[in-house]
């Protein structure tokens, strides 16, 4: 029997983590994406043809502008990227495309005027994509290696400095965040890690889990390193975060870094394969009350543990499935960040974060930097 | 009167350059903006709420939890991003709303069950974000600036380089097109901006456009740079391409040198306000064809001139408008890159790029690098 409908997307392969886990191959600008039964289809422009040609890892490989001269021979001057698709789907017999959440309305809009069925498939678009392959767990420990490298360089240098007047001090330069930034993003560029928006936040900062840090470090005080770079090579991310006080950390402070530690054992124990991840979090959130965090609006800021307990990692450095307040099931071969926080404003924030691989019986750690508050 | 209707976005503000242009507020996570009139609203998750209210530039930040509860209390077990906004919408008496042609398919479905209008608003989706302001243009010339220094340094860390056997060295090292995009990209790093796939091609891997290089260097042949690095701090990019030969280039190399060269100049003699950038293309590909060049598919791949001459620069790399074989009509405030390229099996390729602001009676070229063949 013929088949009559195919998986669609048209979007870059840059943006679209979807498209390069289908294609393995990367370009900056759209292009279409067919996959019928077996067979995975491009259509190419012909800037990237070629490339296309050597690099991409589909079934077959078309000419953009061979079928948009097909639409102009049937008499549409100006083909839009539907009218081309459609010259293809015409050939093929295809009347039905099934395409992901976040297809453009507008293509999908023009494709049904053409008389085309579009079914949305809901997330995961590629099931198999959330299920990390021991190929991906690979890449996501190689990038996790230099991830936690770059951040023991980091800590490193942080506890070289000089304590003088509450600040940090190398030589006669106050020790800054971006001072820290710079030796993280440096070290991994050098070993072909992009990172960006890293964190090295300390103090009032910290208090904001995604606020980057600015200006001078302090002492006695929590500073949260957060690095999420991505592999140039495999493009897959790795994800940790560390919290270091230069000095000595106030019992307080000590007390938070305890309770943070704790509620991630309290997830490594209960993550195995087919828990709930609200399950998790809401444990979290109960470790903590239990603990004496209160969390929520406090002073009209919210205080205490606020975000997601975890993510899954991969092509993206947020993908499904989340451990957070929402239901979702975790499953065997997932790769997900186990981070809870806690953030206070006057005190600043506690983070820990590793990342753990999902098994049928519980998870293991794919991170090995310690955890050690005072340095 | 009402407002009645919203512009509408739904995405992440680090991939989605219009909800960066619109909010200020960078943020890894979808959430929602709305404009209505001159308001600017955003509703935001518990873990960005007070992040936003420091930096966002928006008239109004709301809490996604506030509207999910409301949502659950209407009897929502599991409220969607679709039904927290639906609370939003009925409380400001809001119908219809406008959205970008790449809105996802799945929340339009699921507004349009809800019954509100959608509407796709043609790209540009913000009209004004491809006129860049007198301040846009100063963050381009900064990041401009930047990537020509580290282009120059490429080229002076190539000319340093001894001939031997064809090939360049430094001590008993080949150079390869590996060493050279790291000099690059760490020299940006270290000055906030971040690039990706930079290219350092040679040989054959430049006769294909988008091949970033590898391997070692040869003496004697062309090699193309093309940097597009962004910058960390304004979020603009720059996008520069020269090519350069490390020895002597033969008389067929610098002859394509000589016809890309020319090829700027007559783009930059055609382009002003009102232009169609599909005149300036067609005059670039007839101006290769009388230099004796040819373009398309030659012995089953594609040769010659094969992308098109340029595409506005801002907060993407590629973003409207283009200068293609598609009408695109150029405007006052425009900023475009020029590159006109010719790539040959068995020679290489050439390309030149500038970036040029487009004025009402001309060009001002933005781009200070000389262009020098060899080296």
């Amino acid at each position: 029997m013929k088949i009559q409908e195919a998986t669609l997307l048209i979007s870059s392969s840059e943006t679209d983590s979807n498209l390069y886990y289908a294609t393995g191959f990367l370009a900056p600008d759209p292009f279409i994406f067919l996959q019928i039964g077996d067979e995975k289809v491009i259509i190419m422009s012909d800037l990237e043809l070629d490339r296309a040609k050597s690099e991409a890892k589909v079934s077959t490989i078309l000419s953009y502008s061979c079928y948009e001269e097909a639409a102009k021979s049937s008499g549409i001057e100006n083909p839009t990227t539907a009218d081309v698709l459609r010259e293809f789907l015409k050939e093929r017999g295809i009347k039905r495309v099934i395409v992901p959440s976040y297809f453009g309305i507008r293509n999908a809009l023009l494709l049904q005027e053409k008389g085309y069925d579009i079914e949305v498939r809901q997330d995961p678009f590629f099931e198999q994509r959330v299920i990390k392959s021991k190929d991906e767990i690979t890449y996501i420990e190689q990038a996790l290696r230099l991830t936690e490298c770059a951040v023991e360089r980091a800590i490193d240098y942080i506890r070289q400095t000089e304590i003088r007047d509450g600040y940090l001090y190398l030589g006669n330069k106050k020790v800054t965040s971006e001072d820290v930034k710079k030796l993280i993003d440096l070290y991994l560029m050098e070993n072909a890690m992009i990172a960006q928006h890293t964190i090295v936040a300390c103090g009032e900062d910290a208090s904001f889990p995604h606020n980057e840090g600015s200006g001078a470090l302090r002492a006695n005080a929590p500073v949260i390193i957060d690095v999420f770079p991505r592999s140039v090579k495999s493009r897959y991310y790795a994800d940790i975060t560390r919290t270091v006080v230069r000095g000595s950390a106030s019992d307080e402070v000590k007390k938070m870094f305890n309770a943070v530690s704790a509620a991630q054992e309290v997830a490594f124990s209960m993550l195995k394969d087919n828990v709930n991840g609200r399950d998790v979090h809401e444990a979290i959130l109960m470790h903590f009350k239990n603990c004496g965090f209160e969390s929520g609006e406090i002073d009209g800021r919210m205080q205490g543990f606020f975000h997601g307990t975890g993510h899954g990692v991969g092509l993206e450095v947020h993908e499904p499935p989340r451990i957070s307040k929402k239901t979702d099931i975790l499953c065997t071969g997932h790769v997900v960040t186990v981070e809870p926080g806690l953030y206070y404003k006057g005190i600043g924030g506690v983070r820990l974060e590793d990342m753990v691989a999902v098994q049928p019986d519980g998870v293991v750690n794919l991170t090995k930097s310690p955890k050690i508050l005072e340095i």
